[in-house]
């Protein structure tokens, strides 16, 4: 039967940054948490959406021509293609909605790219 | 560009409840926000499974053999056919995810079911 997942309860099993965590999967998308702090790399997603819904802290997402700010209660919805990159000036967390598929760092492969997430 | 979409002020712009209101669309799935008070339908999802986020208040779902109890922060995800009955026993305000094919009612087809929910 369906469980309740707590997603601060989530939250506190770890500490690490930048490692997305699955804590639902329905209709072959994800429900992720994960820590933020400091400037990820630049990237896009070639095929996914990608949504950001924060739960503490601030997010900052630069886009090549604006910027945006979330705080908790704030999401967003980044388009495929565009090319983003998400800076957290003190620790944030945030849930994310996004397919399976997506990888973390999307058109990159480098040091934080989390192929297989763990599911928390 | 993005925007920042704030789930308080989205839930503030309507009183009505079991009326599910757009407020993003991602990878052909909907995320939703909804006032719920009192007891819904009984029914099943043929073919989506739903995902159930607290806002404020508190959601029990019942199944035909257990219950839940979700409060802010809480999440669950109820997968295709299973049979629920979502009850809010006092207002309670409701972030959902599925996709955009999902009727409110699944299965059924009555006064509450909302074909074509507005987009906020």
């Amino acid at each position: 039967m369906p469980q309740v997942i707590d997603i601060r309860e989530k939250l506190s099993t770890f500490n690490s940054h930048w490692t997305p965590k699955v804590i639902a999967e329905l209709n072959g998308q994800h429900v992720k948490v994960a820590k933020l702090l400091g400037s990820f790399d630049w990237h896009f997603h070639e095929d996914e959406d990608e949504l950001f819904w924060v739960i503490s802290g601030k997010l900052i997402i630069h886009f090549r021509d604006s910027s945006i700010e979330l705080h908790p209660g704030q999401l967003c919805v980044i388009p495929k293609g565009i090319e983003h990159q998400p800076v957290a000036e003190e620790e944030c967390e945030i849930a994310l909605f996004e397919p399976a598929s997506t990888l973390n760092t999307g058109n990159l492969k480098n040091a934080r790219t989390v192929s297989h997430p763990d599911h928390i």
